[in-house]
């Protein structure tokens, strides 16, 4: 059975939300079912969002020393609960020897096999908006995207912070996010992206049945269904 | 800053518990505040129910195994979110070089200092019942300490279970475990100890305003504490 570690700490709280999800999208009766994971939560990471807005420090370098932290320790699948991270994916993934799963990349993979992406709105730090993340991942697949305005993505910009802040229930900024919801599900969106690791938390907060994408929880669904194959397959070649 | 280790996987879900209970406690307003925490949740430890009740395979390998993991991977001061699991305290603690922190101590210590103890009752697995872990740490420091009788604490046991396997909101002993602390209530308990790491997630689903002691609550407020109170003792080294 693969080993999976979560390269964590951007931020804690998110990191504990991607590891509850890969627990419960676990089939399992007993302790011992579980997959074996190792968290490494290093909130010392710098950034992320200033070094792309603003030029600040590059997370590059304590990314890839983190990756080769879990790899060393004998993680052997690795994901990574932070969107804005992703900038820096091919960095890290030249780094190591074991595959790290590409949020962004499978959240547009797993729309298109849906047949959705025509009415999706990305819910994102400023950051993942300017670095073109899902932009990218979104039109290679022919995949269409909407973003919000300015002064919107100011508000989701500051939910966001105060999230990272501990800010969950009492959230100044959760009246802001329900009401940009409303007004883009009237002209036509059907789906919003949790692109930023602090927005499933907000989105269990808010009221309306709107169809809600967490790349989070596609992640853990696709990091079990992968450390799970090959328990399969591992079972199937001992017993031939 | 010490690095916290998380000696988890007994069971996934109150490992998840814990290492959320952490963050919580932290005081932080970015991501670069919160603690570094290795969290590695190993699920192929033995059962510790087992070992106890029937003489099955020792965890004892493997819970030194992981805590030595730990270890060398840099943790400062190791937690572990298992009740039961401290039946090898002494063994783990023997093996490594940093600190175990004792949550069942811990919580008797508590309790000595906020001079509760007359009236509390021990909920948890009847291994850890068994084992005597809580009532060895009341006794030592003077404190009594209340048992479910043989068929209540049969309905404790299948609660956990169902838990471990996942079952928390619709777990199909949840009206047992209210109508066993509504009795006792009635016959003056005042605090009940959720003595397994299962039952604070049960103890959510569970309404009435009853005083719940959770162990691992304290042991998330206390492992900040010391790992916050070495950065400050360095910084005040460095300073002078």
């Amino acid at each position: 059975m693969l080993t999976v570690g979560i390269l964590g700490g951007m931020g804690p709280m998110a990191t504990v939300d991607l590891f509850a999800k890969i627990v419960e999208s676990t089939p399992a009766h007993f302790d011992q079912d579980h997959l074996k994971i190792i968290v490494y939560n290093n909130p010392q990471i710098p950034s992320r969002i200033e070094a792309i807005l603003n030029g600040a420090e590059s997370p590059s370098h304590e990314l890839i020393r983190s990756a080769q932290f879990l790899e060393q320790s004998g993680a052997d699948i690795l994901v990574m609960p932070c969107n804005t991270a992703h900038y820096w994916y091919p960095d890290i993934q030249q780094s190591i020897h074991v595959k790290l799963i590409h949020m962004i990349d499978h959240t547009a993979e797993y729309l298109l096999s849906k047949g959705k992406g025509g009415q999706v709105m990305l819910l994102a730090t400023a950051a993942t908006v300017q670095a073109g993340l899902y932009q990218t991942a979104f039109a290679a697949r022919g995949l269409s995207l909407q973003l919000p305005g300015s002064e919107e993505q100011h508000i989701v910009s500051c939910a966001i912070e105060q999230a990272k802040a501990g800010k969950i229930q009492e959230n100044p900024y959760l009246k802001g996010l329900a009401d940009l919801i409303a007004v883009y599900r009237q002209s036509g969106v059907d789906a919003f992206i949790a692109g930023c690791t602090e927005i499933p938390l907000l989105f269990d907060q808010l009221p309306g049945d709107f169809c809600r994408i967490d790349p989070t929880r596609l992640l853990a669904q696709e990091v079990v269904q992968q450390a799970l194959q090959e328990k399969r397959i591992t079972a199937r070649l001992q017993s031939s």
